[in-house]
């Protein structure tokens, strides 16, 4: 029996997390349980996993969870200290981190300082706050797994190797909905169209920094911290199909590849119940089936924010901090209607150009500097917006 | 400085192990050398490695290399005994096992016997004498390293990876040069016309095994020794670009490949430096060049071969060197213009069918079904041939 917390369990990869527990009932304990503020989901599952905590964003979270639950409502702790006492419980063996945005790197953090072992979702805790995480982890005996399709399959390839043995990591892009179009054709895109991601069905700023080509970006900057490859070493590779979920070449010339569906569920397994492979009843991938798969080098012209990303890491300190808290300002705005497509580049670039930079040092400073990065971005995206 | 014996060191492989040697001065030593009757080709090797002992199936090769290399002459023994004592050379820690066909056995099995790390080029070892092989290896504690590309991307894909979490290997197959034919198409194909190879560059009987999809057959039964894992957890793949080169599907679903140039310096490197991997100055595989992979079910109507693999496996026994013997004589007796292509399958059916079968004990039943099945396959293919 693995006993697990997880926070963020009502968002997409948290009740993913809770599909792949129902299908393991027998091997899997959920100790503590924090979501947010969709009530009647976090009582369903606070009712199915029976954990002895509860945590929720929503104040009314305790009322209306001991008016469902009655006799058998666990304790419910509200707000931030609520995710941190979820993510550091005592009895959770491995916490799942599904908190999207950069909220979610407090109680990361914290579980991270507590040794535990960590399915990371939550990507700010590594593209904002990669080296003060990696840092605690070394010093704390922390393992992180990463959940991302992506850096799971780089996981899954680096198996049995030595790091000294791996030459490069390839990481795969779908190349999202405008794959093929030129900067030109991107000025007039309208929300609707960039949230229709070919692949895999995620959340909507997840599927505009698809369509950016910002999702590679932020990646290649967690897949520096998650394996300790510099940037120089991680590339990205078109691949339309999302079949292969990336590779690892060697220094002998020889690459492994992962393939799978695109299934988050297979991820999220494969984190849960690392280091062993339990049996899924999952769709296995038919490659004959699928046919046909191709790669391709990405668009650097028509999609810049890939190369922000690269900037951003190279420059280090607060600049990936500040390159992820521009994005989010970016994307909501063009989400909102108030920023076209082709200048949310535009944006995070000001954005890293104006801010001061400087070394992360703690948690605090990245969240300063993410702070700061939004109010800065603010401005940029006013001043950048012309209306069609 | 790894210690190394070489048997069949002047045929394809051969050369190729000895060019990989070449890149690595520093790292490599041979203490024992094989080879054919290419007695050039033995010399310059024997001039350059400097090994202790030399073999050749040539009885003028002592008095050739001795007129060749002078006063650095080695040892030189001819024939079998030769071939044996280079397999078991006391100083070798690795042999490379590299002489094509049913003669490669018995150096192979002495090499095996002595508890040698093997890697092996020869099929006929694991396809004719699978069992017997895999025994004796588990008594004496001999490693048996996969030089095949395809058991060599198994291999490579199953590092790390307990055989428990094991569900299916996948062959991929290149289809050969008469992917898309219909078996009324083949019946007039001329060995040159067969010859031709998409992706790899091969002897006239590898070639021939790829037109039939035979090659897949002895695969099959080859991975199903290596990796103990049974026929009908093992499926081909055709993938006619062959860069994947084979793939692993674990019990979660979740796939993992090898992928490379075809270039058989890479799995000879591969299989040499194992367990560990070594820098290699070859080219790594430039996926996005590639652009395009394709992957489809093998037709097993226009290539019954195929089948007949899997139905030796089944049957077990001495069935697989019957098997074997039977395409030898068909192939050799297709390439000298005595039997139509579409008539190979016809040869090995009848010769399984007509051989008594029973149990491989030893090294002997096994040889002594090689014999007996040529006879009958001969016999068959003489019956069947009709010229065009």
């Amino acid at each position: 029996m693995k006993t697990l917390a997880i926070i963020g369990s009502t968002g997409s990869v948290g009740r993913s997390t809770i599909d792949v527990l129902a299908r393991h009932p027998d091997r899997f304990r959920v100790a503590a349980l924090g979501g947010g503020a969709n009530l009647e989901e976090l009582a369903r599952q606070a009712g199915m996993l029976r954990p002895e905590l509860v945590s929720s964003t929503d104040p009314a979270a305790p009322a209306f969870l001991a008016e469902r639950l009655g006799a058998s409502c666990p304790e419910v702790i509200v707000g931030e200290q609520g995710a941190i006492a979820v993510a550091t419980h005592p009895d959770a063996e491995v916490l799942i981190s599904a908190i999207v945005g950069a909220v979610g790197m407090i109680p990361t953090y914290a579980a991270v300082r507590a040794g535990k072992t960590i399915a990371l979702a939550n990507k700010e805790s590594l593209v904002a706050a990669g080296e003060v995480m990696m840092n605690e982890a070394r010093r704390s005996g922390a393992a992180l797994l990463p959940v991302d399709s992506e850096h799971n399959a780089l996981h899954q390839c680096l198996r049995g190797s030595p790091h000294s043995e791996v030459r490069r990591l390839l990481l795969t892009a779908s190349g999202g909905p405008f794959r093929g179009r030129t900067r030109a054709d991107l000025r007039a895109v309208t929300p609707a169209e960039a949230l229709r991601h070919p692949t895999w069905s995620m959340g909507p700023k997840i599927s505009i920094d698809s369509a950016t080509l910002m999702n590679k970006g932020l990646e290649v900057i967690e897949a520096r911290w998650l394996f300790d490859v510099p940037g120089d070493r991680i590339e990205v590779l078109v691949h339309p199909q999302s079949t292969v979920h990336s590779l690892v070449e060697f220094v002998d010339g020889s690459m492994l590849a992962q393939l799978g569906v695109t299934d988050m569920r297979h991820p999220i397994q494969y984190a849960l119940t690392w280091p062993e492979r339990w049996e899924s009843v999952l769709a296995p991938l038919d490659l004959a089936a699928v046919g046909r798969l191709d790669f391709e080098r990405p668009d650097r012209q028509t999609f810049p924010c890939l190369d922000l990303g690269y900037r951003a890491l190279a420059a280090g300190g607060l600049a990936p901090a500040v390159l992820n808290a521009a994005n989010e300002v970016a994307v909501q705005s063009f989400l909102e209607g108030r920023l076209n497509f082709t200048d949310i580049p535009a944006v995070i670039e000001e954005t890293l150009s104006r801010h001061r930079g400087g070394i992360a040092q703690s948690i605090e400073d990245v969240l300063e500097a993410d702070r700061d990065a939004r109010l800065i971005a603010a401005k940029a995206a006013q001043r950048v917006f012309q209306p069609r």
